[in-house]
């Protein structure tokens, strides 16, 4: 899908041809997206942008920005959570949109749909007069502003995982944790890898690398660093929350062997005493005074049950003071 | 609340109108916190303060340092910890306080109330020479003075949980410790994320970057830095001693394990020989010289309680040289 | 194996000799390759190429860009992914390609076959016009960019070989998984240390250290370079693949401890209290209205039964609570 | 404490008032040490020295160098290490010492008792000629280099407690280790968070940031950064020694519980199918040809004994190939 | 030990005198090695060397390159694999080299023995036409070089352990094992220790850092550069290698205690059951037809002994299941 309006302090126009659209007066915006291969070379012959312009966005390459004789080319990635059926079961979708801010026009080129921009895209054509009369330059900040406005978004639903993942660390030691925990910290980097570039493209531009980017404009980009900045400091402490979360899962599993091993340390060292005891008096010694007299003693059979209470008894009291029990 | 004083060496007048006081000769203090929205836009139209400043003050961005063309913006975060009702359970809370430093004026915002910045209000209102006759930019460093004093505050509490922690670390192995460790580095991370930005402001106005920072100024601003370093070092310190105590606290897990299945395996190796022998003496095997002649002995009874006794001392002297005892 | 040919927007001509081919008019390609040591001597000589060129081609040294007075000299790394006869016995093999790129020749120079390089000297002597007539510094960036899209496809097997691993590590503990995640760390660690270099010797290129490379070129070798940040990325993102892997085999290996535990304690102390029950009852003692009146009960030995029956009930409502079943 | 002396090639004389010493020809020296609080506003003020400077010193800030206009400001650490009654129950004391050097006069300014610069002020009044004639900037390099000099007799301390560690590691699982190893630790954290700033201080010394260190002096400060340089590598080696120690001490631990495991099963699986048998023919079934005949055969015991014995070798056989015993 | 030559396109003269050699036409080589305290003043004092270089010398202090006024003075660290009499019971041990270029001499200085440097000598005697003609800092080259050389051996022992210990790592769970595998990556650090700042010192040269190296010199020094950041590279790689190599050795340690955990859970939960009913059949009730009627019915026993096989049949069953066996 190729389209093209014109706009200016006086108002919009839609055109259909691309090359009138271009001489037209006034800010020219023709945005390339869901592409289909042609598309892309028409639009970069029209406007004069260069084969790798248009090879870094069919590429995907990482987020960056190169400033080219006449116009500046900045790539930002767009980012979605793409769930699955499971729960944790997510993906991070990152999507590249490029923008060539020239003298007098804007090009925006994508290969998928570019969802985030439609926004911008429809401020502009309903009049919007915070963009209208402010250039290219500020026409391209819009838009990277409302992608990265997107990242707050997946971070979001990123930060619910992490909470809901914490609760369940503590009720259950289940192997799929673990594995719902490396899953949570595999999106949390493959987010960084996305926003770290994009950090370092918008940085350029704040810094006033691009000749088309006025002074004025700057301002804006340097905002959007700081919301970038602040994306980056996030991912990473999301990722030292999960290393916590894993250290309490880890633990969990230990305390559990632990405490397996109480119960059963108490068990056995109560009923092996007993159990001894019972099987001395199942022996079969007889026929001299000295062969088991306690088995016909008055009390013998009493007694022998006492003196297991005992033991039994002092076990107790002796796991009780170890705190096994 | 918008309140505003013009002082000078002569003394300190309260004004109602902001566009008066702007204009009196003197330093201008404009003060908003606990502000309504509309209040940080009018403040900042009467000074020609760019919308960005309020919406990064509006929005608790990073702190930072940017100069404007007439001003200098510096936000910066007041710390606070919120302690819950359970021990550990708190939160670092930060809040923003932007200040824009004119040639003649100096303006703080903030959206919640700036309980930090009230004592150089108050010292400003009461008269106090050193602040009165040096400039915009002094009342300035005094204001971040006071709020980066507040993190030594802060910082001194979580030694002293750090130090709870410790001595809970060694008594017991309960999964709520290694818990409450966790949220202690979690509010260590939360902390540094306050400081580190804090320190990159500071050091801006530290190296003389804003015009409006006189070089006497710069001086105290080198002072303040220096305490954002030695800020950060402690909780890179602080961060330190807590996995230090994590891992005292895995390993008293570990020994405790170990010395659960050492009892085990001690009353077990003595009991199961001991168990086996009155079995062997439990069987019936009759009708031949061969079978169990031991039974009808004289003293065959006698004998077996002492070979039974012999082989528990045994098993004890070898558990005391592997020191399992 | 030395090979040479003439290029031009006119056309492309074979040479035998060298000298005559150096001078002919056009860009000259020397092509050396599966060298033996005289012929990079020969070469060398014939286009005035220092001796430490020739030692470090010879040496198969770190990837690196360095320019002499009269040709710019880049060195890279080829690679492949040789499989052993086991499952992830592999290695990854890295052999060095010299690129010397002169006013109007380029000399690549290889002691082993330079398989990569063939694809661009099979294009020039087709005539592809994309190379002919970008003169010797388009050409090498052909070379550079064949040779590190190989790259790819390394990082594809070793991602083949992740994606295995991972679902190996949740079907057994066995001690041979770690030592493939283990061989899989080494070949990627291997694999960043041929491509951080690679990455610094086009990243001279690409800021257009050489004179040598035209600024026309620079654009391309500052797509290769963008390649090169990817490729170490992602060999970064696979290493902290390959760490969670190793977490997810490790903890299996507890888990799995954990639950042998568990069936152990389980059945310990079911039968524990039963056979110490039945050996009470085993016992011998008689003679008198206290020894084990029990034993002659009407219902003495079901009511025995029913006991134990209560009691190993009991046993498993507790294991039931606890989830240990 | 304050005491001035003046000296130069001709001598040294010890004034008792500050400012006909400061006005004397050739280098004074005012050295406050154990100072009450007036004392450093005194000496402060007579040389012209910043209140910040006096600021820096009392609170002990971290190591740093500070260009003022007519002085250079040094302040360093001294460190000692604190023994307390146990083993291992040591701190790492670090005092400030600041050090002021203008046009013909050195300050050295210190709160508590100044040890390590009593040696320097003892060859001045010697009238070492090394020093004498030398200027103010050597006799600060002298004071630094004796302070920095105290660091590597701390270190050797700390090598000898790691040392006594290393092999108390091997020998027991006390806990105590482990919390002796975390000491340790601790210190050499806080060594290092000493030495690292002093590095920082020292480094702008030996690059000739300040005026008032010439040239011929600087070769001397270069001395000691590669000194504090070889102190931070090795506070970092030590680091890294006691993270192996404390892997070797954790994997005793587990070394221990493996073995005890070890001794466990062994007794078991020999003793439990042994009283398995026993039980066996300790059965009362009788009153049938097939109820247990074995008991009134005429070799019956002989062989159950035999049986049993060749169970109990039968384990030993198979735990002596898996290595258990 | 003090040793002077002359040399030059035209040969090589043996001086014995200093000042003699010093004046004569051609590069002059002064060589101290295995020094006495005296024998590096004297030199130093001829040649108009800096006492700190005497004292960098004799303190072996780390390697440095450093400009003076009329010579550039570089230190380098030569670097032996002394072992002891275990095996792994080895050290690292480096001692320095000093070398001055000045504009016609080179002085090397050393106070052990420097048996790398006894090449280039004896090549120097022997009259190398590649090093007589090309002045005092190629000398300086050959010498850095040779000494680098070494580097490669130690690494090539050391790799040569590193496969012993990870063959013998699978082998047994041997506490001496994590001990050798400690100590070799004690011996990696402290040979990384000397290799990194030895290349940081060839890298000033080989940037061209002091005058006296000219630039055809340079390229040399770059290639050496280039082997020192080779020999960083493998000493981590190596480094990496062990960190692989102890994560398998616990975990072989954890491999086995599970695999002793299964053989005592199998082998409890098989006999424990059937010792129970044995036990069972072992009570003395009687007296009443409800009591133990079993015991008199015809096929009692061989029921019960085919009761208990069955149930040791299932519980193998289960385990087989279980993956235990």
């Amino acid at each position: 899908m190729i389209a093209a309006v014109v706009y200016g302090p006086d108002g919009v126009t839609e055109y259909d041809d691309l090359a009138t659209a271009r001489d037209a007066t006034g800010t020219t915006w023709v945005r390339v997206s869901d592409a289909d291969p042609g598309e892309l070379d028409t639009v970069a012959e029209t406007f004069g942008i260069h084969s790798l312009v248009v090879e870094d966005v069919r590429n995907e390459v990482r987020a960056k920005t190169q400033p080219y004789d006449d116009y500046a080319f900045t790539l930002v990635k767009t980012v979605e959570l793409a769930r699955g059926d499971q729960s944790f079961e997510e993906e991070i979708l990152a999507e590249a949109v490029g923008i060539c801010v020239g003298e007098d026009w804007v090009v925006s080129l994508s290969v998928p749909p570019d969802d985030p921009v439609d926004r911008v895209w429809d401020a502009v054509r309903r009049g919007d007069s915070r963009i209208l009369d402010r250039g290219p330059d500020f026409t391209a900040y819009r838009i990277v502003d409302m992608i990265v406005d997107e990242y707050f978004t997946v971070l979001d639903d990123l930060e619910t995982d992490i909470e809901a993942i914490e609760e369940a660390v503590t009720e259950s030691t289940d192997i799929g944790t673990l594995e719902d925990i490396n899953a949570l910290r595999r999106d949390l980097l493959a987010f960084r890898k996305v926003a770290w570039p994009c950090r370092e493209a918008v940085g350029v531009l704040a810094r006033g690398g691009p000749t088309q980017v006025r002074d004025e404009t700057e301002k804006y980009y340097r905002d959007v660093y700081d919301h970038l900045v602040q994306v980056v400091d996030l991912t990473e402490t999301y990722r030292d929350l999960t290393t916590g979360t894993r250290d309490i899962y880890l633990n969990t599993l230990s305390q559990s062997t632990n405490e397996v091993m109480k119960v059963l340390t108490v068990i056995a060292t109560i009923f092996l005493p007993l159990t001894f005891v019972a099987g001395v008096y199942g022996m079969n010694f007889a026929g001299s005074p000295y062969n088991m007299p306690e088995l016909t003693w008055r009390y013998g059979y009493p007694a022998a049950l006492v003196a297991m209470g005992a033991i039994a008894g002092g076990m107790l009291v002796y796991f009780k003071r170890k705190e096994y029990l």
